[in-house]
């Protein structure tokens, strides 16, 4: 039998061709991939129009991405893909906070604020205080945990997808609880957004019959000297896109019940303890 | 049970997604993607850091893209992925010629020449006559039939790639077949080449440890009226890399024996009849 290209062992074919010294790591993934590749042509029978588009597609994605829009990601996102990543790499028991999607808006760098000061710059929004510990899974409080959040304003934008907005780092701090683990810090009650829907990701989703929205949610990434990194959010209950946000980030124990605050200057009141999973090496 | 995401059914409730009203086809067809997809990520249990690496290789693939460069394209044959939407459109029983990749470099409106004239407009390479019979499968010949054909120099470059060659379609011409069914180009012995392999796909190939060489070929697309478009390679046979073509094009009937020219002016002689299959509807 001849080694060419049959229709018939088409995916061995390629993976035959992998070299004896590459990396066994890299051996495995590709060996999945060209075999996953494979059988989705072969499943479907794509026809050579279709695979004209699907090139078309990867291109015109390639050319949406820059400095500040990041189209794979997004892609990804809308795909479960990034989702399914994140469970498979954080399958943390009870009672560890859950991890969801890390999303394409965090900035290394935001400035470290004092407990309890504000982190909306350009007041746009719905006053919000966000307080709540940070905790092993036993109980106890976690000291020296760093706290960094970011949000949208009440415009549904990041910071940086509005770069006019002075001073920067709207919506964004670092928070570095003490002893008692408490964090506090004032911002503004998120509000649902689109996705940027104006590329081939945004096409696709309306191709397909499915909104662009996230429900309202504020960024967590909170990392403590020998705990494991926690990348997450929490949800604003009774948002009308938890069911069905475009990158499958809602999980239950994330929704949060905005109530109004003691102090009615504070505005809104999100409260949650956040567990933190010991790093076992 | 909630329809938020989980690992086990991740798939499904991206699946689930989809809306009534999206094009049944289309439907079809991301059911299959976002299946595979899944599966390969759980199957090899994708890391965060290698997510983010396929990320930044999709991203610097799309970034190699440009008017005269087709990343994507050459991702897509070197994973056989091309080949195999090939092999699944083209599904001709003998004796009709069979097809094989189209590359990224055929050229529209390549100058119709006279039978018989050079498509050599550089003379770099060793003189070769191409001949043959472009027929039906009962063995008639095929009058009016277009012999698009295309190749590289003894520099093993396509004139867009060597776009300081001058007058322009260096190597390419269109042939139109008479009553006869004939036809007779003058050009270069091919030399076999390297695909461009200094951007993402080059890189991934050496990670691999494959070669990027493809064996020595004529391209052609013959089409005529009434029949299914013909496009395939003559490759030369005794060629090093025949077992190895870096795009998984080679079939052994298009496996050509070169010989000397019966008019040692002529150089090399690669005769080869073409078999055409009548289009059903």
């Amino acid at each position: 039998m001849s080694g060419y290209f049959s229709e018939a062992r088409s995916a061995e074919t390629v993976i035959d061709r992998i070299g004896a010294g590459a990396d066994p790591r890299l051996r495995r993934i590709m060996t999945s991939l060209i075999t996953h590749l494979h059988g989705f042509i072969k499943d479907v029978a794509l026809t050579e129009k279709e695979w004209e588009q699907a090139i078309g597609f990867l291109t015109e994605t390639g050319r949406m991405c820059s400095g500040t829009r990041q189209e794979f990601i997004l892609l990804s996102d809308v795909l479960g893909a990034s989702m399914l990543v994140d469970a498979i790499n954080h399958r943390w028991p009870a009672p560890a906070t859950e991890s969801t999607v890390f999303g394409p808006f965090h900035v290394d760098g935001a400035p470290v604020r004092q407990m309890g000061e504000s982190i909306s710059l350009d007041g746009k929004g719905e006053p919000c205080l966000f307080r709540g510990r940070v905790l092993d899974t036993d109980g106890n409080p976690v000291a020296g945990a760093s706290v960094d959040v970011w949000s949208d304003n009440a415009d549904g934008f990041y910071d940086v997808q509005q770069p006019d907005i002075q001073p920067p780092f709207n919506n964004r701090g670092v928070f570095v609880t003490g002893e008692d683990g408490r964090y506090a810090f004032r911002g503004v009650k998120p509000v649902s957004y689109p996705i940027p829907s104006d590329g081939p990701v945004g096409r696709m989703l309306a191709a397909l019959g499915r909104h662009p929205w996230r429900p309202a949610h504020m960024h967590f990434l909170i990392g403590a000297p020998g705990f494991e990194r926690l990348i997450t959010h929490i949800f604003v209950a009774g948002d009308s896109y938890l069911d069905s946000d475009a990158v499958f980030g809602v999980k239950d124990r994330l929704i949060v019940d905005f109530k109004p605050a003691d102090n009615p200057t504070d505005g809104w009141l999100a409260e949650y303890d956040f567990v933190l999973v010991r790093r076992t090496q």
